[in-house]
């Protein structure tokens, strides 16, 4: 951890700062490694400065931020002894003039509370950093994606006619928690026509005969996540939906052939989205409502975005997912969705399930 | 769900807002009982003008919106047509001078680009309505309450030497799901010398002899949430365990009792804080570092907050734990907590499981 807070320090002159506040749940997980705080509350701070960094958060807390986070002084901040306070008396103590804050996080109303404590503040975040993935940051990942693998091939021995979607839902989530993992975001499951809702709300359909499946599932391991979409088809498929899939599939394919194809030289993410996109569109199919694929790591969706207006270039250490789609609607849905990392000039395919058109 | 568009609609003079954008996902769901967004991503907003209302996301949720949504009027956001253009659009075609935003949720990043869009911001939210909840979001909160009391009846027989804290969880939250539920937040299961962290992280230590068990779970039945803890005991509970066992029930039934027997007359939340707390502070056990209580609803955390600070009086609708707690370090920690309902000039506990000191 101590590294990933020297790599931050070492942004500061660039980014003309003495001294960041990071309040996002996702980077101070990544600049401590601790998992305590809830996600979706406002629990914790870290102010980093150029020589200390201290923590801010609540007295629920106080004892186990003492026992695992030894690198960090800790504040306890309370009604009585708001984040405000801290933050101004440190900046005084150590004359700081310029504070980033991740706009993209902190609130207006935090914002306001800030605004008296500084001289400057300026927009500064982590993903620099954190878009970029170390080894051990890409093997956890890596295992997620493997229990997400066995959950595939788990759930098709499941499948049967007049099941609901979200019994399905609950028996993947269930051997995901029994193979000691999370799971890392609500589990879609879309019957027949509900599969082109692209991001369908599981429900309680029941599976009939001939209903393409869309399966689209992430697992936690050690808050690294993975994703993984499939489309599987309970019966026959038409000759239609074959050749949906097979538009899909191939747009898919052709994405990641670029990728390897190319890489070593500069790469705009934009250009692969562009490949799939086009693709699918020359085959007089609509144009998929989403990016072509985001970025993964602690949160589900993260940098990079890969969508037509990308600016970012591939750089090794990236992790990201490429799902084109086909959506038709009142018809079906049919996205193939994978995890590719990048290391040493090399694409890695972080998820190995069948992509064969699958008929049950 | 068009009661709540036009109370909100009724707020906006006493505000001196034309027209209110509402991002926050609680927010979006109480106003259109669309449940389909994640909550940890920005993937919508609603903007309410005196005459209209309109729904801004992207075409991932086009088709559902279209489906469920027939009263508000789509707009489809993306990369070549970011929010602050229809914001922008809007607020001229309909001459709004002042916008209610809800600046503890609207980021820094996304405060800049609304500015420029309209003449007047200010702060608006829906705590004023979200804190008085009807007879239906009442009926719900319980249902999820009903859900808790038989996962605690259940776990109870499961519990056995040598178990660990995430197979408690585990199947605390399987019975939940079994049962048609979800889980509301991130269940906690402490044994032995981790029940004194008030939020500990559920771990791999087992079960053993005379360990106190801290349970805090919650159950989220259609979108409605429920919260509770017991502490229990494996083996027999020594003296000064039960003193601190029944120093925190005698504290909870303290607070309990003065809004029973005060309701009608006004009542200010914050003595019933200083009621339980005091109480443990006389028994010269430590003061618990959180509020007393906290309200629930569509989220596990919103308001009221029973603090020593806090300003609201009781009032009809409210729904919210009394959770008194002693954390003794290196020892153990008891927390109790149960949610009250105040109806039509009525204290009602909607979470019966007992709380009787247990010795299993």
């Amino acid at each position: 951890m101590s590294t990933r807070i020297n790599n931050l320090k070492n942004l500061f002159p660039k980014n003309s700062i003495d001294a960041t506040l990071i309040s996002s749940p996702h980077n101070i997980l990544y600049l401590t490694n601790f998992s305590h705080f809830y996600h979706t509350e406002r629990e914790a701070f870290l102010l980093i400065t150029k020589k200390n960094q201290y923590i801010l958060t609540d007295g629920r807390y106080t004892d186990a931020v003492k026992k695992h986070l030894k690198n960090f002084q800790l504040i306890e901040i309370s009604p009585r002894n708001p984040f405000e306070n801290t933050i101004k008396n440190i900046i005084e103590k150590e004359k700081i003039l310029s504070l980033g804050i991740e706009t993209n996080n902190i609130t207006v109303a935090e914002h306001k509370k800030i605004t008296p404590c500084v001289k400057n503040i300026k927009h500064f975040d982590l993903t620099e950093l954190r878009i970029q993935k170390d080894k051990e940051e890409i093997a956890a990942i890596q295992q997620a994606c493997i229990i997400g693998d066995k959950t595939f091939a788990f759930i098709l021995k499941k499948i049967k006619p007049g099941i609901t979607e979200k019994e399905v839902a609950f028996e993947m989530e269930n051997f995901i928690r029994k193979n000691d993992a999370e799971i890392s975001f609500r589990t879609v499951v879309a019957f027949g026509k509900n599969s082109a809702f692209p991001h369908h709300k599981t429900g309680r359909d029941r599976l009939k005969n001939n209903d393409a499946i869309l399966l689209d599932f992430g697992v936690k391991y050690e808050n690294y996540r993975s994703d993984m979409t499939r489309t599987i088809f309970f019966g026959k498929a038409s000759l239609e939906k074959k050749r949906v899939y097979a538009t899909v599939l191939n747009a898919q394919q052709k994405a990641i052939e670029y990728l390897k194809k190319n890489i070593g030289n500069k790469i705009f993410l934009s250009d692969a989205d562009k490949i799939a996109r086009g693709y699918i569109i020359a085959q007089k199919f609509p144009s998929f409502p989403h990016s072509l694929g985001h970025g993964i790591g602690l949160k589900d969706h993260e940098p990079p975005s890969i969508n037509p207006k990308s600016k970012e270039i591939l750089k090794t250490g990236m992790v990201f997912s490429i799902e084109p789609g086909i959506y038709l609607n009142n018809f079906m849905g049919v996205r193939i969705e994978d995890l590719i990392a990048i290391q040493n000039d090399t694409v890695i395919q972080l998820t190995h399930s069948p992509k064969n058109l699958i008929e049950l």
